[in-house]
């Protein structure tokens, strides 16, 4: 039996380029099975590729091959690659950076150049804009399908050689923790953070405790405040901010049935910091 | 042959959460069917998720498992539960409310608890965030893929335990037929009531005929006009309202190729009523 | 093995009623493959429909058998077609010129009229407004599982009798080739015109020379500039425009990682239209 493939773009799904890409892997293998991971990607923003495959990466089997097209530089000599995770998954992308979270958060144990003299769809040779179809779909199914092996991808390259994206490390200065905001979680307006759990936990913080949060963008405080660190939304008030662990095993923020990030203004990106220490004991209570 | 998994959420699209099911089903039984309801009930909002439920579960074969997590109690002690429809599909859901029209339209057989102790993908103890991933799909995979028959989900409770949103019956006074204004058909702007196409032919109106329709909000007339009861959208001009019975077999109202919701600023819930009656003759028809 | 079943609608994803549509198929033949084209079509817009068929037919295998349900004229007495393209693909469709350029531009063998006595599912014939799940989808199925092969739609019909769409040819003048803006990139704000590529070659132009681009609405000049005919969007600036070749062979207009149908308000139809010649040989160059 074959392994799935699992398609991400930046493409929207409402034109039908989506649509090829599932028929060129179904020419090359009728049984394939095919999921996607999402095509809503902002165009070309790799650093969302790059985490929302490591936010789902991990909850799919070995063997599962990942295709990841969010590609600004499609056309120039950017490389196109494979690479096998240290969890044995695979992601067909080009080489921009989109490999960054899974690089560092799960491992690669292997990467591969693709070979477009073999892995390309026949009679595509004319087409330079659409590498999603011709190339990383065409060559994502025959290695779930199984008709090539890793091998037959292309020639071994050396994982250090990978476009990273550059990424700001969380920090503990025995006091309070402080990380950056990553991404939101578009649908509810949650902040998460790169701060992992083991991090924060050196604030020995329980929960129903309360612990003050600052967020700054550069300089500019947007909000300062004590919030719960709750277990879950419904350890608070609907409406209440709360501080929690995210099913990435990271620090997140959100409001209990509300957007944080919309009752804020509150952005993603290196600029965006968010720090957290044990509140002050206060007298009041 | 496993049967179906259908995955409804409040999710959307644009993340790896969907996707994150995804893995963990197949990571189940790697040759799982698995289709998507919707992933875009309005956040929290249960009633809906129950009724796209209804619209569509009996199109559905016998065997078929439906998932669905709109879930704003995650982390409280509300039920998780499988409940068996009277058409033998089943449904694995939070018992919040979300299993209210299937209940009443279609009937349910019979419903067992999630044990969580043997329902629950191994070494998520840690998440208390992500309940549809992690006991969800992975206890709907089991059930679909005949790993566990329905008394493997866990013991047996009663029918009339589950929580149930309240409903608003349809009423006739021998004049005119009153409903409430259920949902609206989201793309189309058709307003889709509560009242069954048996209880609006008790007014003995035929196709081609026009009746009166009045839309209050609580005591507010928002609309009161006459329009044709038609057997389809192209028994009236393009941009005419009309009265037709939509593919629940409930009365709604609409307008050809325009939005009725849009038009009049309609909304839905309990506190927006509307009533039918035979139009006046006129004496200049 | 049977063929897969490809569905396009403009239903949306947010309600039950494409997932009404795959629980049909499945209850046709439970092994059945079901992928979507798209469902975000704009409501009753047949030309795109029409559009979207043309990008993506060609990509899959022969026997692929598409459902495409844009059907303002439901409940009318339009005819319900099922077409084989010259590609061997399957279209199920109302005829309502659905069918324009995947007959124009990839060319239709045979058509049959959809005989509602046998295909249509039972217990349906109440319902008049859900041909898509009741005629359509269940046809669709029968047809891709191998339970009818393309006889059993029902009686053969003239391809000519088809509805078509006007559609406005690209022509070339010895100097300029001139088209209308058949449809945009949505993600990305493109505009795909209607010259071919083989037309555009005409003006003898080569990657990385410049073209004088003129864009009517009407009689209206919208926009006109010297742009470089690109091999790919990595030839030009970032928020460059340019001239290039797109994925369905024809000329296109965008900007690179920008969208040229917002900046310059660009819309679509064949009140639009693009003419391109060659850059006059300035002096200054």
């Amino acid at each position: 039996m074959s392994n799935a493939l699992v398609l991400q773009t930046d493409f929207g799904m409402a034109d039908g380029a989506v649509s090829a890409m599932y028929g060129v892997a179904l020419g090359v293998s009728p049984a394939l099975r095919i999921c996607d991971l999402t095509h809503e990607i902002p165009p070309y923003d790799v650093w969302e590729a790059s985490y929302r495959l490591i936010q789902t990466i991990a909850y799919w089997p070995a063997g599962t091959v990942f295709v990841s097209v969010v590609d600004p530089g499609v056309g120039t000599d950017r490389r196109s690659v494979v690479a096998r995770t240290a969890g044995g998954q695979y992601v067909v992308t080009p080489d921009n950076g989109t490999l960054t979270h899974v690089k560092r958060m799960m491992g690669i144990a292997e990467v591969h150049l693709i070979d477009e003299t073999v892995n390309r769809l026949a009679g595509s040779a004319q087409s330079y804009t659409f590498y999603g179809r011709d190339v990383y779909a065409y060559t994502g199914a025959r290695l779930a399908a199984g008709i090539i092996d890793f091998a037959g991808v292309g020639p071994k390259t050396d994982v250090q050689s990978l476009v990273e994206l550059p990424v700001v490390e969380s920090t503990y200065d025995g006091e309070r923790v402080t990380g950056t905001i990553d991404v939101l979680d578009v649908r509810f307006g949650s902040l998460w953070t790169n701060i992992p759990r083991e991090q924060f936990e050196l604030l020995d913080v329980r929960h129903g405790q309360r612990v003050e949060v600052l967020i700054q963008n550069d300089t500019r405080t947007i909000y300062r405040n004590l919030l719960t660190y709750a277990r879950s939304f419904a350890d608070v008030y609907v409406g209440e901010p709360l501080v929690y662990v995210n099913s990435l095993d990271c620090v997140a923020v959100a409001i209990n049935q509300g957007s944080f990030a919309k009752a804020y203004g509150i952005g993603t990106g290196t600029s965006w910091k968010l720090s957290i220490s044990r509140a002050p004991r206060l007298t009041l209570e």
